[in-house]
Protein backbone atom coordinates (compact mmCIF):
# COMPACT_ATOMS: atom_id res chain seq x y z
CA UNK A 1 0.00 0.00 0.00
CA UNK A 2 1.54 3.00 -1.07
CA UNK A 3 0.23 6.81 -1.06
CA UNK A 4 1.51 8.70 -3.93
CA UNK A 5 0.40 11.43 -6.05
CA UNK A 6 0.66 12.53 -9.91
CA UNK A 7 0.49 15.50 -11.58
CA UNK A 8 0.98 17.11 -14.96
CA UNK A 9 3.76 20.05 -13.45
CA UNK A 10 5.38 22.81 -16.42
CA UNK A 11 8.99 23.22 -16.29
CA UNK A 12 8.98 26.10 -13.97
CA UNK A 13 6.89 24.29 -11.51
CA UNK A 14 3.12 25.25 -11.98
CA UNK A 15 0.50 22.37 -11.93
CA UNK A 16 -2.63 25.01 -12.82
CA UNK A 17 -3.38 28.56 -13.92
CA UNK A 18 -4.12 31.29 -11.02
CA UNK A 19 -7.34 30.87 -11.38
CA UNK A 20 -10.77 28.90 -11.88
CA UNK A 21 -11.45 31.24 -15.18
CA UNK A 22 -8.16 29.97 -17.12
CA UNK A 23 -8.98 26.18 -16.54
CA UNK A 24 -9.06 24.97 -20.68
CA UNK A 25 -7.14 27.76 -21.44
CA UNK A 26 -4.12 27.50 -23.55
CA UNK A 27 -1.48 27.38 -20.69
CA UNK A 28 -3.57 24.04 -19.01
CA UNK A 29 -4.08 22.37 -22.39
CA UNK A 30 -0.58 22.84 -23.16
CA UNK A 31 -0.12 21.48 -19.36
CA UNK A 32 -1.84 18.43 -20.54
CA UNK A 33 -1.25 18.00 -23.65
CA UNK A 34 0.04 14.84 -23.80
CA UNK A 35 -3.66 13.14 -22.13
CA UNK A 36 -6.01 14.37 -24.22
CA UNK A 37 -4.90 11.89 -27.56
CA UNK A 38 -4.42 8.92 -25.28
CA UNK A 39 -7.15 5.92 -25.79
CA UNK A 40 -7.38 5.25 -22.00
CA UNK A 41 -8.36 9.26 -21.49
CA UNK A 42 -11.10 9.27 -23.87
CA UNK A 43 -12.41 5.88 -22.28
CA UNK A 44 -12.18 6.97 -19.30
CA UNK A 45 -14.76 10.03 -20.01
CA UNK A 46 -16.35 7.96 -22.75
CA UNK A 47 -15.55 10.27 -25.15
CA UNK A 48 -15.62 7.64 -27.56
CA UNK A 49 -13.06 5.12 -28.99
CA UNK A 50 -9.79 5.26 -30.67
CA UNK A 51 -6.77 7.16 -29.10
CA UNK A 52 -2.92 6.91 -29.00
CA UNK A 53 -1.71 3.51 -27.15
CA UNK A 54 1.63 4.11 -26.24
CA UNK A 55 3.68 4.69 -23.24
CA UNK A 56 2.12 7.93 -22.49
CA UNK A 57 -1.62 5.88 -22.38
CA UNK A 58 0.20 3.16 -20.20
CA UNK A 59 1.13 4.88 -17.80
CA UNK A 60 -2.81 6.62 -17.86
CA UNK A 61 -3.98 3.56 -17.33
CA UNK A 62 -0.86 2.29 -14.92
CA UNK A 63 -2.05 5.14 -12.59
CA UNK A 64 -5.71 4.53 -12.68
CA UNK A 65 -5.30 0.87 -12.09
CA UNK A 66 -3.14 0.97 -8.90
CA UNK A 67 -5.59 3.59 -7.11
CA UNK A 68 -8.07 1.81 -4.51
CA UNK A 69 -9.08 5.23 -3.55
CA UNK A 70 -7.93 9.17 -3.66
CA UNK A 71 -8.46 12.22 -1.34
CA UNK A 72 -8.87 15.48 -2.52
CA UNK A 73 -9.03 19.04 -1.21
CA UNK A 74 -12.35 21.01 -0.86
CA UNK A 75 -11.00 23.72 -3.31
CA UNK A 76 -10.63 20.50 -6.30
CA UNK A 77 -14.14 18.72 -5.44
CA UNK A 78 -15.65 22.06 -5.86
CA UNK A 79 -14.18 22.51 -9.28
CA UNK A 80 -14.60 19.47 -10.21
CA UNK A 81 -17.96 19.10 -8.90
CA UNK A 82 -18.90 21.57 -11.92
CA UNK A 83 -16.60 19.95 -14.58
CA UNK A 84 -16.94 15.96 -13.89
CA UNK A 85 -19.35 14.20 -16.36
CA UNK A 86 -21.97 12.79 -13.87
CA UNK A 87 -20.28 9.70 -14.17
CA UNK A 88 -17.32 11.21 -12.77
CA UNK A 89 -13.72 9.34 -13.69
CA UNK A 90 -12.64 7.88 -10.02
CA UNK A 91 -15.30 4.96 -9.83
CA UNK A 92 -13.87 4.13 -6.37
CA UNK A 93 -14.50 6.17 -2.86
CA UNK A 94 -12.98 9.63 -2.83
CA UNK A 95 -12.33 11.24 0.15
CA UNK A 96 -12.95 15.25 0.48
CA UNK A 97 -11.12 16.89 3.37
CA UNK A 98 -13.46 20.19 4.30
CA UNK A 99 -14.77 21.65 6.90
CA UNK A 100 -18.38 21.27 5.97
CA UNK A 101 -20.67 18.46 7.02
CA UNK A 102 -22.27 16.51 4.07
CA UNK A 103 -23.44 13.07 3.57
CA UNK A 104 -21.73 10.86 1.31
CA UNK A 105 -22.19 11.40 -2.54
CA UNK A 106 -23.06 8.49 -4.94
CA UNK A 107 -22.75 8.45 -8.50
CA UNK A 108 -23.30 6.44 -11.15
CA UNK A 109 -19.80 3.96 -11.66
CA UNK A 110 -18.81 3.15 -8.26
CA UNK A 111 -17.40 6.90 -7.32
CA UNK A 112 -18.84 7.91 -4.15
CA UNK A 113 -17.33 11.00 -2.45
CA UNK A 114 -17.30 10.75 1.62
CA UNK A 115 -16.20 14.38 3.27
CA UNK A 116 -13.97 13.99 6.49
CA UNK A 117 -14.28 16.55 8.67
CA UNK A 118 -11.27 15.93 11.01
CA UNK A 119 -8.14 16.51 8.84
CA UNK A 120 -6.29 14.75 6.62
CA UNK A 121 -4.67 12.00 9.18
CA UNK A 122 -8.27 10.65 9.08
CA UNK A 123 -9.32 11.22 5.62
CA UNK A 124 -5.75 9.17 4.90
CA UNK A 125 -7.10 6.71 7.63
CA UNK A 126 -10.03 6.08 5.79
CA UNK A 127 -8.89 6.27 2.55
CA UNK A 128 -5.83 3.08 3.61
CA UNK A 129 -8.88 1.28 4.97
CA UNK A 130 -11.03 1.31 1.58
CA UNK A 131 -7.70 0.62 -0.81
CA UNK A 132 -8.05 -2.62 -0.64
CA UNK A 133 -4.61 -4.01 -1.91
CA UNK A 134 -4.60 -0.91 -4.12
CA UNK A 135 -2.55 2.58 -3.67
CA UNK A 136 -3.80 5.78 -2.04
CA UNK A 137 -3.89 8.88 -4.23
CA UNK A 138 -3.61 12.32 -3.55
CA UNK A 139 -5.76 13.75 -6.36
CA UNK A 140 -5.11 16.95 -5.30
CA UNK A 141 -5.15 20.49 -5.72
CA UNK A 142 -1.41 21.40 -4.95
CA UNK A 143 -2.15 22.71 -1.31
CA UNK A 144 -3.43 19.33 -0.47
CA UNK A 145 -1.07 17.71 -2.05
CA UNK A 146 1.73 19.76 0.00
CA UNK A 147 -0.19 19.30 3.39
CA UNK A 148 0.75 15.31 3.05
CA UNK A 149 3.70 15.73 1.67
CA UNK A 150 4.94 18.21 4.68
CA UNK A 151 3.55 15.84 6.83
CA UNK A 152 5.76 12.80 5.62
CA UNK A 153 2.63 11.03 4.79
CA UNK A 154 2.85 10.59 0.75
CA UNK A 155 5.50 7.87 -0.28
CA UNK A 156 6.09 8.42 -3.42
CA UNK A 157 5.08 10.81 -6.47
CA UNK A 158 4.60 10.56 -10.28
CA UNK A 159 4.97 14.16 -12.40
CA UNK A 160 4.29 14.79 -16.10
CA UNK A 161 7.22 17.36 -16.58
CA UNK A 162 5.41 19.08 -19.78
CA UNK A 163 7.48 21.26 -22.34
CA UNK A 164 5.54 24.72 -21.40
CA UNK A 165 6.50 27.31 -19.53
CA UNK A 166 3.59 29.07 -16.94
CA UNK A 167 5.35 32.37 -15.43
CA UNK A 168 2.65 32.34 -13.13
CA UNK A 169 -0.21 30.41 -11.27
CA UNK A 170 -0.48 27.74 -8.83
CA UNK A 171 2.90 26.03 -7.67
CA UNK A 172 3.19 22.70 -6.77
CA UNK A 173 6.21 23.00 -4.46
CA UNK A 174 5.36 26.38 -2.96
CA UNK A 175 5.59 25.86 0.97
CA UNK A 176 7.28 23.08 0.71
CA UNK A 177 9.20 22.02 4.09
CA UNK A 178 12.61 21.27 2.01
CA UNK A 179 14.28 20.23 5.84
CA UNK A 180 11.90 17.36 6.14
CA UNK A 181 11.55 16.01 2.78
CA UNK A 182 14.55 13.97 0.72
CA UNK A 183 13.71 13.02 -2.55
CA UNK A 184 15.22 10.01 -4.61
CA UNK A 185 14.81 9.05 -8.40
CA UNK A 186 13.31 6.09 -9.44
CA UNK A 187 12.11 6.53 -12.98
CA UNK A 188 12.40 8.41 -15.68
CA UNK A 189 10.64 7.72 -19.07
CA UNK A 190 9.73 10.14 -21.52
CA UNK A 191 7.44 10.40 -24.82
CA UNK A 192 7.68 13.02 -27.68
CA UNK A 193 5.17 15.00 -25.56
CA UNK A 194 6.23 14.88 -21.91
CA UNK A 195 8.66 13.60 -19.17
CA UNK A 196 7.52 11.32 -16.60
CA UNK A 197 9.22 11.74 -13.11
CA UNK A 198 9.21 9.12 -10.24
CA UNK A 199 10.36 10.12 -7.02
CA UNK A 200 10.82 8.27 -3.54
CA UNK A 201 10.15 10.51 -0.62
CA UNK A 202 13.03 10.04 2.45
CA UNK A 203 12.43 11.80 5.73
CA UNK A 204 15.83 13.65 6.26
CA UNK B 1 26.20 27.94 -34.43
CA UNK B 2 23.87 27.56 -31.42
CA UNK B 3 23.09 29.68 -28.20
CA UNK B 4 22.27 27.53 -25.42
CA UNK B 5 22.14 27.53 -21.43
CA UNK B 6 23.33 24.41 -19.45
CA UNK B 7 22.18 24.94 -15.55
CA UNK B 8 21.73 22.46 -12.79
CA UNK B 9 17.82 22.97 -11.53
CA UNK B 10 16.05 21.48 -8.56
CA UNK B 11 12.50 20.17 -8.97
CA UNK B 12 11.11 23.16 -7.42
CA UNK B 13 13.14 25.22 -9.93
CA UNK B 14 15.63 27.04 -8.09
CA UNK B 15 19.03 26.97 -9.63
CA UNK B 16 21.09 28.80 -6.64
CA UNK B 17 20.52 29.82 -3.45
CA UNK B 18 19.03 32.83 -1.78
CA UNK B 19 22.14 34.27 -0.47
CA UNK B 20 25.75 33.67 -1.92
CA UNK B 21 26.31 33.01 1.65
CA UNK B 22 24.81 29.46 1.12
CA UNK B 23 26.44 28.60 -1.87
CA UNK B 24 28.40 25.78 -0.50
CA UNK B 25 25.67 25.19 1.79
CA UNK B 26 23.41 21.69 1.91
CA UNK B 27 21.35 22.49 -0.93
CA UNK B 28 23.62 23.70 -3.23
CA UNK B 29 25.49 20.62 -2.71
CA UNK B 30 22.71 18.22 -3.22
CA UNK B 31 21.70 20.35 -6.31
CA UNK B 32 25.59 19.66 -8.29
CA UNK B 33 25.85 16.13 -6.00
CA UNK B 34 25.84 14.57 -9.65
CA UNK B 35 29.08 16.37 -10.72
CA UNK B 36 31.99 16.54 -7.82
CA UNK B 37 32.31 13.11 -8.62
CA UNK B 38 32.88 13.07 -12.60
CA UNK B 39 35.93 12.60 -14.32
CA UNK B 40 35.70 15.76 -16.33
CA UNK B 41 34.74 18.17 -13.30
CA UNK B 42 38.20 16.71 -11.42
CA UNK B 43 39.77 17.14 -14.36
CA UNK B 44 38.49 21.11 -15.32
CA UNK B 45 39.44 22.00 -11.69
CA UNK B 46 42.73 20.16 -11.73
CA UNK B 47 41.13 18.10 -8.66
CA UNK B 48 43.50 15.38 -9.67
CA UNK B 49 42.73 12.11 -11.25
CA UNK B 50 40.20 9.33 -10.78
CA UNK B 51 36.20 10.08 -11.25
CA UNK B 52 33.22 8.47 -12.31
CA UNK B 53 33.21 8.06 -16.59
CA UNK B 54 29.14 7.29 -17.27
CA UNK B 55 26.67 9.24 -19.08
CA UNK B 56 27.25 12.05 -16.54
CA UNK B 57 30.60 12.43 -17.48
CA UNK B 58 30.39 12.89 -21.08
CA UNK B 59 27.75 15.13 -20.74
CA UNK B 60 29.76 17.46 -18.68
CA UNK B 61 32.36 17.18 -21.32
CA UNK B 62 30.21 17.78 -24.24
CA UNK B 63 28.88 20.58 -23.00
CA UNK B 64 32.54 21.79 -22.40
CA UNK B 65 33.63 21.13 -25.48
CA UNK B 66 30.79 22.32 -27.65
CA UNK B 67 31.26 25.72 -25.81
CA UNK B 68 33.37 28.55 -28.23
CA UNK B 69 32.62 31.67 -25.74
CA UNK B 70 30.53 31.90 -22.51
CA UNK B 71 28.42 34.87 -21.87
CA UNK B 72 27.73 36.01 -18.01
CA UNK B 73 26.48 38.82 -15.74
CA UNK B 74 28.19 41.08 -13.51
CA UNK B 75 26.84 39.24 -10.55
CA UNK B 76 28.05 36.18 -11.93
CA UNK B 77 31.03 36.85 -12.57
CA UNK B 78 31.81 38.94 -9.38
CA UNK B 79 31.20 35.81 -7.37
CA UNK B 80 33.36 34.05 -9.77
CA UNK B 81 36.21 36.04 -9.47
CA UNK B 82 36.55 34.74 -5.98
CA UNK B 83 36.09 31.34 -6.21
CA UNK B 84 37.72 30.45 -9.71
CA UNK B 85 40.96 28.95 -9.31
CA UNK B 86 43.86 31.34 -10.95
CA UNK B 87 43.03 28.90 -14.12
CA UNK B 88 39.44 30.10 -14.38
CA UNK B 89 37.75 26.56 -15.75
CA UNK B 90 36.57 28.69 -19.22
CA UNK B 91 39.85 28.17 -21.21
CA UNK B 92 37.94 30.67 -24.04
CA UNK B 93 36.89 33.92 -24.51
CA UNK B 94 34.53 35.01 -22.21
CA UNK B 95 31.98 37.63 -21.98
CA UNK B 96 30.90 39.64 -18.87
CA UNK B 97 27.66 42.21 -19.55
CA UNK B 98 28.27 45.02 -17.02
CA UNK B 99 27.83 48.73 -16.58
CA UNK B 100 31.76 49.00 -15.41
CA UNK B 101 34.05 50.24 -17.92
CA UNK B 102 37.31 47.49 -17.56
CA UNK B 103 40.23 46.69 -19.42
CA UNK B 104 40.17 42.56 -20.81
CA UNK B 105 41.26 40.62 -17.20
CA UNK B 106 43.66 37.20 -18.76
CA UNK B 107 43.81 34.28 -16.80
CA UNK B 108 46.53 31.49 -17.30
CA UNK B 109 45.13 28.84 -19.39
CA UNK B 110 43.43 30.44 -22.26
CA UNK B 111 40.48 32.64 -20.79
CA UNK B 112 40.63 36.17 -21.19
CA UNK B 113 37.52 38.45 -19.80
CA UNK B 114 35.95 41.06 -21.75
CA UNK B 115 33.46 43.52 -19.96
CA UNK B 116 30.66 44.57 -22.51
CA UNK B 117 28.92 47.82 -21.48
CA UNK B 118 26.61 48.22 -24.38
CA UNK B 119 23.76 45.60 -23.67
CA UNK B 120 23.54 41.65 -24.19
CA UNK B 121 23.27 42.15 -28.10
CA UNK B 122 26.54 44.04 -28.25
CA UNK B 123 27.73 40.70 -25.93
CA UNK B 124 25.82 37.92 -28.00
CA UNK B 125 27.66 39.34 -31.35
CA UNK B 126 31.47 39.35 -29.71
CA UNK B 127 30.64 35.91 -28.81
CA UNK B 128 29.45 34.84 -31.54
CA UNK B 129 32.08 36.27 -33.63
CA UNK B 130 34.50 34.39 -30.81
CA UNK B 131 33.48 31.11 -30.88
CA UNK B 132 34.53 30.23 -34.37
CA UNK B 133 32.11 26.48 -35.07
CA UNK B 134 31.60 25.93 -32.07
CA UNK B 135 28.25 27.65 -29.81
CA UNK B 136 27.63 30.40 -27.21
CA UNK B 137 26.85 29.59 -24.08
CA UNK B 138 24.64 31.70 -21.75
CA UNK B 139 26.67 30.56 -18.38
CA UNK B 140 24.56 32.90 -15.97
CA UNK B 141 23.09 33.63 -13.50
CA UNK B 142 19.72 32.94 -13.62
CA UNK B 143 18.80 36.83 -14.72
CA UNK B 144 20.90 37.02 -16.97
CA UNK B 145 19.98 33.70 -19.12
CA UNK B 146 16.57 35.24 -18.53
CA UNK B 147 17.06 38.01 -20.32
CA UNK B 148 18.52 36.42 -23.36
CA UNK B 149 15.63 33.80 -23.29
CA UNK B 150 13.11 36.73 -23.10
CA UNK B 151 14.91 38.38 -26.12
CA UNK B 152 14.31 35.12 -28.19
CA UNK B 153 18.27 35.34 -28.55
CA UNK B 154 18.41 31.21 -26.91
CA UNK B 155 18.40 28.65 -29.30
CA UNK B 156 17.93 25.23 -26.96
CA UNK B 157 18.99 24.75 -23.47
CA UNK B 158 19.68 21.87 -20.97
CA UNK B 159 18.54 20.99 -17.38
CA UNK B 160 20.28 18.79 -15.35
CA UNK B 161 17.27 18.41 -13.09
CA UNK B 162 18.28 17.39 -9.53
CA UNK B 163 16.30 15.36 -7.14
CA UNK B 164 16.33 17.99 -4.47
CA UNK B 165 13.40 20.41 -3.16
CA UNK B 166 14.67 23.97 -2.49
CA UNK B 167 11.62 25.46 -1.24
CA UNK B 168 13.53 29.23 -1.78
CA UNK B 169 16.10 30.72 -3.84
CA UNK B 170 16.73 31.65 -7.24
CA UNK B 171 14.91 30.65 -9.32
CA UNK B 172 15.52 29.77 -13.22
CA UNK B 173 12.23 31.35 -14.66
CA UNK B 174 11.12 34.22 -12.58
CA UNK B 175 10.16 36.18 -14.93
CA UNK B 176 10.09 34.69 -18.18
CA UNK B 177 7.58 36.02 -20.96
CA UNK B 178 5.75 32.52 -21.37
CA UNK B 179 3.67 34.54 -24.05
CA UNK B 180 6.87 34.53 -26.24
CA UNK B 181 8.94 31.54 -25.42
CA UNK B 182 7.67 28.22 -26.62
CA UNK B 183 9.12 25.09 -25.82
CA UNK B 184 9.97 21.60 -27.87
CA UNK B 185 11.46 18.44 -26.53
CA UNK B 186 14.42 17.46 -27.75
CA UNK B 187 15.58 14.65 -25.47
CA UNK B 188 15.49 13.67 -21.85
CA UNK B 189 17.98 10.93 -20.40
CA UNK B 190 18.79 10.29 -17.05
CA UNK B 191 21.41 8.75 -14.52
CA UNK B 192 20.54 7.95 -10.83
CA UNK B 193 21.63 10.79 -9.77
CA UNK B 194 20.13 13.33 -12.20
CA UNK B 195 17.56 13.43 -15.26
CA UNK B 196 18.87 15.81 -18.37
CA UNK B 197 16.66 17.19 -19.86
CA UNK B 198 17.20 19.12 -23.52
CA UNK B 199 14.46 21.31 -24.96
CA UNK B 200 14.46 23.45 -28.21
CA UNK B 201 13.21 27.03 -28.55
CA UNK B 202 10.25 28.58 -30.57
CA UNK B 203 8.85 31.76 -30.85
CA UNK B 204 4.91 31.66 -30.15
Amino acid sequence: MVVFFSVSMSLDGFIAPGSLGELMGRQWMELQAWVFPQQFFRENLKLGGGGEVGRDNDILRETYERTGTSIMGKRMFDAGEQMWPEDAPFHTPVYVVTHETRDPWERPGETTFHFVKDGIESALEQARAAAGDRDVRIAGGGAMILEYLNAGLVDEFSIALSPVLFGSGVRLFDGVDESRVALEQVRTESSPRVTHLTYAVRKR
